[in-house]
């Protein structure tokens, strides 16, 4: 990450996301992406291990941020939201990414081999969020379950800010999909 | 599948299973679990794509029972009810299984290849049911949100079901779940 190099991670990141898009992802080679970037392919494996994780590369910082939000939430906060708040609280992470985040997400699910990755930074992501919950004190099966109801609202109001216009903000989808489940629980 | 090898899957299955449980599954071949089976290769590879698949051969049978009980469920069933009360009559499929499904659990958390299957295994399950809720009219957000929290009841009430000493019924468990769920939700 030289001087030399100004912002590898996110021309990669750019070039990757322009070059599959245009031709699917099964056929484009590290080399091309690193040509299209104006970078070398050793450059691109000290950056990602492979030319799935190009598409992966937020997910790091997006869960070290969520943990340090489950982490700082006031003392008395219910488990539940405590993982919502930190969830609508991604929000302005993503606040500039849509138009990104909507080419990703198709190049995704055209592909099964990187639908399994998202599966897998998913999972990562909820294991390391239960942990930030039993920190607090909460045992771990009502961690668990709380994280999972967690996710399934992040990952619906996800998909729904993706096939959006782009007008709404991340936060309220988010805020709504959990008003949902507490509505489709609460039981007749 | 003929005369001359009655139950072959279910022999690959319990080969495989004592295998893996004893080596660990990085270490076993094919060909050592079809000779354990007193069975061929070729015969594996016939009943199974691979030595991940033999961990997953229920899956089609629970997906196909769980899809049936969304669809027969009664009309005026509240989907997440639906979605519950199917997950929950799984409960008999699993029954008899509990030594195989701990067993199974520990070689499945010990290796990343096969939690990667297992995932992929649920998403698939998830979208099945999800087209089964939107056939009974249901919207297709709100058919997502309710199989993510359903997915959600349902892998936490498995996991408690194995580490269980198996006195309890996995739809109790499933049942008890769906309840802690809607309390955590319930608000404060």
């Amino acid at each position: 990450m030289g001087r030399w190099e100004p912002n590898a991670r996110g021309r990669l990141e750019q070039a990757a996301l322009a070059l599959y898009g245009e031709r699917g992802f099964e056929h484009v080679t590290v080399a091309e992406i690193a040509e299209r970037a104006g970078l070398t392919e050793r450059t691109f494996f000290r950056h990602y291990a492979d030319k799935r994780e190009v598409l992966f590369g937020g997910s790091n910082t997006l869960q070290e941020f969520l943990v340090g939000a489950v982490a700082e939430a006031p003392e008395a906060t219910a488990p539940i939201d405590v993982v919502v708040a930190a969830l609508e609280s991604v929000g302005d992470f993503f606040k500039e990414r849509h138009d990104h985040a909507r080419k990703r997400q198709a190049i995704i699910e055209a592909n099964p081999e990187l639908q399994e990755r998202e599966l897998i930074k998913l999972e990562t992501l909820a294991t390391a969020l239960a942990g930030a919950l039993r920190e607090r004190g909460v045992s771990e099966s009502a961690a668990s379950l709380t994280v999972q109801a967690g996710m399934a609202v992040f990952r619906v109001a996800f998909e729904r800010w993706v096939n959006d216009t782009g007008q709404r903000d991340l936060a309220e989808l988010i805020r709504e999909s959990f008003e949902e489940l507490r509505a489709l629980t609460a039981g007749t």
